[in-house]
């Protein structure tokens, strides 16, 4: 079984020198995010991860969750595991004070999710959804079910769900047929069918807080109908207490490809009169509410990317070095370890690069997500909310599709021994596959990039992503050396066709929809390989910096601006094409008639 | 469960159009190969591939064959699909008339065993091995050898399997340990473990037939000290028939990842005072025997990747008619069938433009195989011989990177239900992810390309390749209209970028030999694709004739049209990038010290 420390140098490099983490600790309501307090977070989770989570991963997957008609068993160890994680006060990490949260920033919460989803990533699954749960009450919920419900799921004693899909309502939420009927006394009965709710149903807490979307009896056909209801597995007492129980159950856990130790549910809602259900907000504004919460679940998922790759890269990495196979292609000398082999190295260097790349561009986000929210400037929320939103699909969608690929190769470095299960490599690419479907496909995101984040607002985001663009491409152009050289002539391609193609998007969607996004995923590729390029080209130049100002840690800087090389001539060479493809290759994709299919 | 129905009509085209099956069965020795007989076996292979393998093929995953101190017990109805397939004699169609096979062209058979392996990758691995023994046997075995064990194979009674792993010995055999001693009457005692042995037991024959490498005392350390050798599960009686069990047991099977009902067995031999064994040919040549036979594994292997590509196509077409979800993105209208989604339809195109420039491919090469054996012209033998080893890495390498690829749009397309085990898309990709691993590695097959077939003959082959394609090239600017234009374009650029990394490889090889083989995959990707581009080129000029000669089948036609136009601007869209990263990344590959990874 593979061991995970978590990668600190990276991790503190990035939240310092890219995300900005000490400016962000200076956003008023942050100010207990120190330099001091963030490095003592960081370490205690890495230890976290490393010790408790990441031993119970592969035994997670082998035993998996398992349905019984009383309920869901955990996989030996996630109970334990489970409290350790809210007695230590992990749950609420991000969470409001008000409610007892410990209101970090999201950029650390960021890193530390990583953690989380790095060392197990069915386990980290709880707390995500607990945290989608809380984010939908605290930003909608009255002040009755805030009280009632908040706390508890904050420390974690109590976890959440969230319920949208149905069998016919998938990716189209307007599907939905879920019923909630008013029972006049300010409470409803919810009936219905939901399906692939993670951690629907376990042993691990003695509540669960579902969250569901239904339709009342008047409500409007399509998006506009859905109202959002909490709906407690134990309806609580007059005291607050866990008291009898829903109506609701969990008819059986699905058989998956990967994260089996998390448990995908089948639940059924008001078999036997209705399940008790309270309105959260108004009623027919549930899809707005789902919507709100959907950046923080789609960032979160892209981290899952940036995850599974640096646990996949580890994997790969102890094992290139360990194993002995072949000869030196030089000097003949050997058997050596294969990590000598130049193909063995373009592997580990495509995870490492595609890997820091990814981290940095999230955490990135992050923090603009905590100056979106923090910053006394309204000017300054608006930029960086604008710049957030236009990321978080580039973040979801390029991170977990190379979080696939990065897993991937992880089985390849192993050879045969990578198709045994019993490596675990092969764990990280089932589980990854996931992550491109769920929270919306690749395609969904790709269809948001352009839809609501470039057209709707007339480009004037992406310009100003492209401005901030250029300046990197300025300072790298003004860079000493070869290394800078190969970058700052990547970089500079990759830029050009991201506005080319931006430029071709903007002249053509009105009067050829369905061409332009039939370009969409291309697109958004290209979009995650230019920003992550951009994010290694702003690593390289404080390297750089680093350096010249003689402070130490030579290997790591070096490391990082050769590893930006790397992208630059392996990544970032693939822009060109990815733009030629988006441009041209619209009317072809469409142009067979489906019946040739 | 999903269906699988052979694509005929493809594979009818390609065969005639592309291929020449007509002057394929003009070779001296093809001649029964005729056009109605190679149609008849076609259609059969088809029925006996849709009506019993592949309702095998998921049952068969979700059972997997089950390892007992008895032995190896097969998913149910494997046996009697195995007695079928015998019994109608598919064993054999390869094989040599004079011990009862049926002499088919390697065309027919490629097209035949591409149904196999699409209907049921885990059972063709059975036949496939047995090939292989067979092949090893019937080049080098001695007449005595040949007589004994070739007629029961070829019949398919007894089945084959090929011994070469060692725990220390993947990839590099000169770490080969397994030992057998001469013994004075012509047999020697073989002792040794072998581990991943692709059907090593089972309980399908009533005798295995396992080839086996091992040293003998005296010979020489490294790759020259390997000798071939003829081990029975059950030594043969005076009269031929199964008599002593001999020292050899499967002592477990592996778990893995995908094609479970296949054992891979670790196999130990001489436990008990040593396994029976006759010597293939001459001591210390078994490792230039295995590398003849491994074009043949290697092309077979490569096959799977068409194979399993077409099955997924098939599957991912289906739902994508049959889901309906969202909205018809022009007109709003719907829900619709997410087939009209542009997202899906690209999914879609790539699978199926993909799928078919790879048969196209693979089909040509086996065509020419069987002209490097049958050609009256001994410089023709010569030159499809050059041409077959040149396109062997490529067929193996790309097909199988690109069955993968394919595979994982298959699970993307249904969404959510593509992560659930019971839709059985999820199994393609699993069974897929062996392919680019045995038989040699991705890596292996491109280090194969440069050193053996590109540098070897001082880029002999590979010019003449070149210069094949280009006439295409001139061919295409010659044909009219927008499709031919984007498709003459799209292959220019990316013959332009393989021939210059073509003549990079020339340059540099001899100075910098680690900075070009780290470019291998990279090149071998880009090789790939442009002979695929090539072959869908090809195409799409036979379809344009068709066309004008107006002899019906015209929808046909124009899709292929159009699905070379979509190769074109999807896929020969990446070859410069490849080119350049091939050309320029070598230097960034290895500069990252290893203790820095």
């Amino acid at each position: 079984m593979s061991h995970y420390s978590a990668p600190l140098r990276d991790m503190h490099f990035v939240l310092r020198e890219l995300a900005g983490i000490e400016q962000v600790g200076k956003l008023p309501g942050y100010e207990e995010a120190t330099p001091d307090t963030v490095d003592a977070i960081i370490e205690e989770a890495a230890k976290f991860a490393s010790g408790v989570l990441a031993p119970l991963n592969a035994p997670g997957d082998q035993q998996g969750a398992v349905w019984r008609d009383s309920g869901v068993t955990m996989p030996t160890g996630f109970l334990e595991a489970y409290g350790q994680f809210i007695e230590n006060g992990w749950n609420g990490i991000g969470a409001e004070p008000e409610y007892g949260g410990q209101g970090m920033p999201y950029t650390v919460v960021a890193a530390v999710n990583e953690m989380w989803k790095a060392s197990n990533m069915a386990f980290s699954l709880c707390p995500l959804l607990t945290t989608g749960a809380i984010e939908a009450i605290t930003l909608n919920g009255s002040p009755e079910l805030k009280a009632a419900y908040l706390p508890k799921m904050i420390e974690g004693s109590w976890t959440g769900t969230m319920n949208l899909t149905e069998p016919q309502a998938g990716s189209d939420l307007a599907l939905v047929r879920a019923r909630a009927v008013p029972q006049g006394d300010g409470t409803y009965k919810v009936f219905g069918q939901k399906i692939f709710i993670t951690y629907g149903e376990h042993d691990m807490t003695e509540n669960i807080i579902h969250l569901v979307l239904a339709r009342t009896p008047d409500a409007p056909e399509g998006v506009k109908g859905i109202s959002l209801f909490v709906v407690p597995k134990f309806i609580l007492n007059a005291d607050g207490t866990p008291g009898a129980r829903n109506d609701l159950r969990c008819v059986s856990i699905e058989h998956k490809l990967g994260i089996h130790a998390s448990p995908t549910c089948v639940m059924a809602y008001g078999d036997n009169g209705g399940a008790t259900g309270y309105l959260v907000g108004k009623e027919n504004e549930g899809l707005k509410y789902m919507f709100v919460m959907m950046n923080a679940a789609r960032f979160a998922v892209g981290l899952e990317g940036v995850a599974i790759a640096e646990r996949a890269y580890q994997q790969a990495l102890q094992y290139a070095r360990d194993r002995v196979q072949g000869r030196d292609l030089a000097d003949g000398s050997g058997p050596v370890p294969i990590i000598r082999h130049p193909d063995i190295r373009r592997m580990l260097m495509m995870m490492k690069s595609q890997t820091e790349a990814m981290r940095a561009l999230a955490y990135v986000v992050a923090a603009a997500h905590d100056a979106a929210r923090r910053h006394p400037d309204a000017e300054e929320r608006k930029r960086n909310l604008a710049f957030v939103e236009f990321m978080i699909p580039i973040v979801k969608g390029w991170c977990t599709e190379t979080g696939i690929d990065v897993a991937s190769l992880g089985i390849q470095i192993h050879g045969g021994m990578g198709f045994i299960e019993e490596t675990g490599a092969a764990q990280h690419w089932r589980d990854s596959r996931i992550t491109t479907i769920y929270e919306g496909t690749t395609g969904i995101q790709a269809m948001d990039l352009i839809g609501r984040k470039i057209v709707r607002d007339g480009g004037a985001t992406i310009k100003s992503v492209i401005a901030a663009m250029q300046q990197t491409a300025a300072q790298l152009g003004q860079a000493q050396g070869e290394d800078f050289a190969a970058i700052q002539a990547g970089f500079a391609r990759g830029l050009q066709a991201f506005t080319d193609a931006a430029l071709y998007i903007g002249g053509n969607v009105q009067k050829d929809i369905k061409g332009v996004f039939a370009g969409a995923v291309p697109f958004l590729k290209l979009a995650g390989i230019v920003c992550g390029g951009w994010q290694m080209a702003r690593a390289a130049l404080v390297a750089q910096e680093m350096l010249a100002a003689g402070g130490g840690d030579a290997g790591f800087y070096k490391a990082k601006i050769a590893t930006a090389r790397f992208f630059a001539e392996h990544l970032l060479s693939q822009a060109p094409g990815l733009a030629a493809t988006m441009i041209k290759g619209g009317a072809s994709t469409l142009a067979v008639p489906e019946e040739f299919l």
